[in-house]
């Protein structure tokens, strides 16, 4: 059995839940089927297997090292991304005319939860260098896409996001870093970006920082940040490499996990490399000036999804260890079993740690569940036959984004804690990964935006945007699994299908009330319950979804395959059935709270702590 | 201001809430006042600042190394507890007799819970010598008193206890460890015990290991168990060492956190030091055969709550770290400002960082309140003026152990994560200290006695042992807060007692539901969750009656000092508010769960997963 990702919960999410092979039928996947989605499937699991697992511990133990001049990283790191490179993966998702293999993203991110589970920190290269590639397509210039979008594709340059600052973390509006135009209509930048992952290393021949800046009199605030290209080597016209750039690492950043991806102090511009005094990293203006944040929101975006992902693999991996080990340590008997005479049990036959099993498996197929359904509306913002229809997906994806980013920073945290109890003192120490899993995970509920930052992008905006367009509309998708639930014949998904409608009932209630407060601090006092709310919420209804798809199989109506596995089946109805009876519920007490509109942390004055 | 432990907090829940003074009149505190107990505090509060504190990060990256032969500490270690010896506290809460302080266990406690917050891993090498110096007093003989406690107290010996071996560690119904009589009334051991803290170092002269083991012929299972005393140096009648015992040092566990305090595989028995084949270490009974567990459990009761105020104070310095970093960072701005040009404002100036100051502050004041609580029940079971009153804390004692282990262990270690939070990303950095707590604190729940064995002890034994007796008790401390509550001026404190009195109600309801299943399986299928809904309540007690207080001392009925810390009140009056509406309503999800003799966990099949 893998212990990155159970392929048999792939395979259901993937061809029997979201039914991708519809996909298709649309003209942009026609040269696709289940055979090349599967081929591709299991490249990515035999690479992250053989290439990415064996050295996670490895580049945890020995973190990346600055000697003030260069970055050392362990050898296996750079093995494993050629390789993941050669088999052309980091374009997967790509056009064809861009040398890519155009596959579906839902097929694109399923692939890549291969890897965030075996080596999240080794992982984080591509992943990163995809979203800055994409961001490009999507705002860059043909001549920008030829000369730092191909080689990208390609697997030559790497690619980063910079957009904190030491004195600006999650307030953006804050930068400070300044672009100076050039005559020949390039910019100079100048300034220090901070927790810049992949910033710096030699994986690659070139590293392509896209950068947040202000040009001279630019509005402030967010309005007047403009966003650069700044490659570490200069492009010469015939791609061939040039001079190096004026950015250079100023300092690596010494983690509690996440330690085999550099995280940088960048300097820009310091004339490091110019010994002429004329400083200034070259930087290439990207689209519009002043609209730099917005492009930026392009990869940011992306970036959360990725980064709920990685949370989610980290739960899933740390998940797969802990059932492993528990069906196979022997310790203690059953608590009216007093005959010491008697063998021990597996632990997994003690009711606490199925409990603690369940819960794991509920977070994390729940999260891989929400997060390959996002990506599959990107595939439908991308596809869907009318611009009705991909407008839906744009709103849903819009309106998801923080759930999928900021629940699995939560509960697949929380899944690792209790993969760590089950192995006991075993799993507390380094002989087993999972206390790596644990520290690894810590990073999500803060990078790409804390979790208090998505919290006030839901409540603050997205459920109110365009008069709650987006909200409605996952509302209808809700209430239609709810629909689905109560015909199948299962009298217990009826009883979830009526919790899941009443709750989601309070949830609008309450977003209302909130809204009613006016006041805009009493609104978004207790944001972040809201957000852990609505998650709870969404996640009920993807489970509940899976189980009328479980459901419906049982019944009759589909493939002899999917019936053929019962187990696999309870196992599926019984996390829907953990997740119902003690994880929903929490949500009432969330919203009575938020209904209250309690103010106690508002309140509440600094000097009183 | 300390960032170990607010000493205003510790004053008011010693003096004002817990009336420690009271304990002045006992003949056997008679000598000291408080006076004297503030004397011992800043000591405690000096070492642990200037010697502990300073190597807590050194001694976590340079954590202990064994060569095979020797194992090698940073010489901080060493200096630190050398001087923690030198003033006498390791015996701080021994009788005079035996060279001690005398002083009352909830000052002992006070004190230790300083070298807690400045280091936990250091902090254990004493705090396990007094556990078992504290066994030894109650059931050693004279001799063993004379030869193995009295170097313990004078800090020249340290101690251990030696429970787990590979195959058992919380089923210690299973161990295997074996203890031959031999003709001159000792015993050789032999056998193979796990996860031994500070099993082996050059700290001290001497280490005692108590040790578990069988002796020939003994029944099975836990009715079958002695305990031995087992000194890595024999030591001769004069008090000198002798020869090295048959004891050795197999191999140290590498550990997430807590990296400080060695933690060891100890091999007994192997002939290492006896090169004439005669292997075998020398033990010495303590008290009489097949007694042994209910001996260790003196010092394992007496280690758990002191697992639970090392949880709490891992909790409570990052905390005051977390308050002092919001308090000075700047970012960002309320809500309604769209001024970029307006200063950034400090971050504990955003709700959500004050929601998780406040739930930190609920969460380790609530601990330590509590440890203090069951500090003091541990002198009103020695010295309170009658044999009733006695044994009432007796039983209270006995009730609040798994709480007061359990609680902590998992509430103090999420405000370890919220920590973490407000730091954002420098929390994840080993630049700060918060997540180096947050490491080391998520031993806590593993470690003498897992989580899922507190809440077993608490359901499956506690709460149902002498007719409930201790539940009982408790039930009538809470009431009587509750009643207390009623009588001061504050309109919310009525409330809250109304809250609280309701669930415990419900509580007690439950507990009698769950006993009336007719199933053992089902009664503990989730008691888990009992442990923490129990646990909340217990908190929410916690913290009902330190508001009490405060609306007293706020109604004029006591010193000037406390009416002059109004920020102070202000303080604990919203933590208490930030317990009753956040946290407390949390409870009734988890009774009507247990209530419903939910039995998710319990059918679930080990191939299902």
């Amino acid at each position: 059995m893998s212990k990155l990702l159970s392929r048999r919960d792939l395979s259901f999410l993937l061809y029997d839940w979201l039914q991708v092979e519809r996909l298709i039928t649309r003209p942009r996947y026609a040269q696709h089927d289940r055979t090349t989605f599967d081929a591709v499937l299991e490249t990515a699991e035999k690479i992250a297997t053989d290439l990415f697992a064996p050295h996670n511990r490895m580049s945890d133990l020995n973190e990346p090292h600055f000697d003030g001049t260069r970055v050392t990283l362990i050898p296996d790191v750079k093995r494993a991304l050629d390789a993941f490179n050669a088999a052309g993966l980091v374009a997967a998702g790509q056009d064809e005319a861009h040398g890519g293999m155009q596959l579906p993203a839902v097929i694109d991110k399923a692939l890549m939860a291969y890897f965030m589970s075996a080596n999240c920190a080794t992982a984080a290269y591509p992943f990163l260098t995809i979203g800055n590639a994409n961001l490009l397509l999507a705002h860059g210039s043909e001549d920008q896409i030829l000369k730092f979008v191909r080689p990208m594709l390609e697997g030559r340059f790497f690619g980063t996001m910079c957009l904190s600052e030491p004195q600006a973390g999650s307030s953006l509006s804050d930068i400070t870093t300044r672009a100076e135009p050039q005559a020949d209509g390039t910019y100079r930048l100048y300034g220090t970006k901070m927790w810049i992952s992949a910033g710096e290393h030699e994986l690659s021949e070139n590293i392509i920082h896209l950068v947040l800046a202000r040009t001279p009199n630019a509005p402030l605030g967010v309005k007047g940040i403009s966003l650069f290209i700044v490659p570490k080597f200069l492009v010469n016209t015939d791609g061939s490499l040039g001079e190096r750039n004026d950015v250079v690492l100023a300092g690596l950043n010494h983690k509690m996990g996440y330690r085999g991806t550099t995280n940088c102090l960048l300097s820009f511009g310091e004339g490091v490399h110019q010994p002429d005094g004329h400083g200034g990293a070259v930087g290439y203006l990207i689209g519009e000036q002043h609209r730099g944040l917005g492009y930026m929101f392009h990869m940011m975006n992306e970036a959360r999804i990725g980064v709920g992902l990685g949370a989610t693999m980290l739960g899933y991996t740390g998940y797969l260890h802990a059932l492993d080990y528990a069906l196979q340590r022997p310790q203690g008997r059953h608590p009216q079993n007093k005959d010491p005479a008697s063998p021990q049990i597996p632990i997994i036959e003690h009711a606490d740690v199925r409990r603690m099993l369940l819960a794991q498996k509920s977070y994390v197929e729940g999260a891989l569940a929400l997060n390959l359904y996002c990506a599959m509306l990107v595939d439908e913002e991308r596809t869907a036959p009318t611009p009705e229809l991909r407008q839906d997906a744009t709103d849903l994806l819009d309106i998801l984004t923080p759930i999928a980013k900021g629940w699995p920073s939560q509960w697949c945290l929380e899944a690792n804690s209790l993969a760590i109890q089950v192995l006991g003192g075993y799993g507390y120490t380094r002989d087993f990964p999972v206390e790596q899993f644990y520290r690894d995970n810590r990073l999500n509920a803060i990078h790409e935006g804390t979790h208090g930052i998505q919290a006030l992008d839901l409540l603050g905006r997205k459920v109110v945007l365009n008069d709650s367009r987006a909200y409605l509309l996952l509302v209808d998708r809700i209430r239609a699994s709810v629909q689905a639930a109560r015909q199948t014949d299962q009298a217990d998904l009826h009883e979830y299908a009526s919790l899941l409608e009443g709750m989601l009932a309070r949830l609008s209630a309450t977003t209302k009330a909130l809204w009613s407060a006016g006041n805009l601090n009493v609104t978004l006092a207790n944001a972040s319950t809201y957000l852990e709310a609505f998650g709870h919420v969404v996640i009920a209804w993807i489970w509940l979804s899976q189980a009328t798809v479980i459901a419906d199989q049982q019944h009759g109506t589909s493939s002899a395959e999917a019936k053929a596995a019962p187990d696999f089946a309870s196992g599926k109805l019984y996390a829907c059935r953990y997740f119902f009876r003690v994880e929903l519920p929490k949500v009432r007490v969330m919203l009575d709270l938020l209904t209250s509109l309690d103010t106690t942390a508002l309140d509440m004055r600094a000097q009183w702590f």
